[in-house]
């Protein structure tokens, strides 16, 4: 089969020396593309230039992106020509339009200021606060069954200390919205160095699984099953 | 001599999934690093978890850290110890204070948001766009002196696609304000991955050089020159 698999952290330029950047080591998907290599699978990885990688092998491909606005083209070019995707990459919701002295709050209203943009390579300034206006991107997770009905798709939920109740809510309500077949959600909270619990939700329940190898087992598991 | 140098880019959290990144690779401060141990000088290198490190060795300590804040604890630790500082990390100017929908400034003041906190881990939202309230850092450069009056201090100024003499006299008043011996100035234009055009500026002028071998031995020579 060939499995598309993304991983990492999007990061989106405030100007050409900073960014906003969405934490994530690439360690999950890494390993569930190590899990589809030892299985003989083709696997295309979307990943990032600082995320971990698997060792170089005849039948992995490493795409390397930046911004959601890469992910999106690359995405809608890998969508139609997979047969399953992981889709575990952390991807900025908001992307930075327009940076500056908080002063100018008094003298425009939010919808002048959403409409500029920086003209400078790099954003000065000698104010004491100021103020960044950001806009959402797309979420592609909404667009991949358009691109491609078939395919097989896994979405991750990630959230932060909040109730197992309310996690497996999302989870279920990303899985409706979005059309998707798993979601795998987790707490950041429950993710350390040895141990990863997630639960592996789909239309039927839940599945609950402690480390990042039993994730990729699983998943690898419920697309080769269903394939 | 004991040589202090900070390499690699800060990042503040926006929250416990996002951050704001200063984009540095560490290859220079590796560069500055390794041609210290090779002749004999023992290295502390504070950089960060991504930043490109200089091999393990017996006279190299690597101290890692993430934030500003982080920088200021260990800087104010090391400064005293050492002879000579090259700061070369590129340190977040702003760090954000308060993420909220752009629909809350028709509600209250800007000085009424910056004075708010998110109480949430990961700040969550649907609307189209949000804003972000950043607060200055503090200025770790203009303090190195204060706390070591006879460490020979080495700046770093960057700019993006200034001209020339733009570049040398915000080099010359970093000089002043920070009673700096010499600033690097360097334009992220001019960098390129075999290409690194800077000046080594000084009370006395300033000296072009076209890589970072070069300017790591440019900076050894002052160095050593002057202790």
């Amino acid at each position: 089969m060939k499995i598309l698999i993304t991983s990492g952290g999007t990061t989106e330029a405030i100007d050409r020396v900073r960014g906003i950047t969405n934490h994530s080591t690439g360690q999950l998907g890494k390993t569930v593309a190590e899990t589809f290599l030892e299985n003989h699978h083709h696997v295309t990885l979307i990943t990032t230039k600082t995320a971990l990688k698997p060792n170089p092998h005849h039948h992995l491909t490493l795409i390397i992106i930046e911004t959601v606005s890469d992910l999106l083209k690359v995405m809608k070019e890998e969508i139609p020509k997979h047969d399953a995707i992981i889709h575990s990459m952390a991807v900025s919701d908001y992307t930075p339009v327009y940076m500056t002295d908080i002063s100018e709050l008094e003298k425009h209203s939010p919808e002048q200021l959403i409409s500029k943009t920086n003209s400078e390579n790099k954003i000065s300034s000698s104010s004491d606060y100021q103020v960044l206006f950001l806009k959402k991107t797309p979420k592609i997770i909404s667009l991949i069954k358009k691109w491609n009905p078939s395919i097989f798709l896994i979405g991750f939920k990630l959230l932060v200390e909040v109730s197992e109740q309310e996690l497996l809510d999302v989870a279920k309500s990303s899985l409706r919205q979005n059309k998707a077949d798993i979601i795998v959600a987790n707490d950041l909270s429950q993710i350390k160095d040895n141990q990863h619990h997630a639960y592996i939700v789909d239309a039927d329940g839940q599945e609950k699984v402690n480390s990042k190898k039993a994730i990729a087992q699983k998943l690898y598991e419920r697309i080769t099953q269903h394939a």
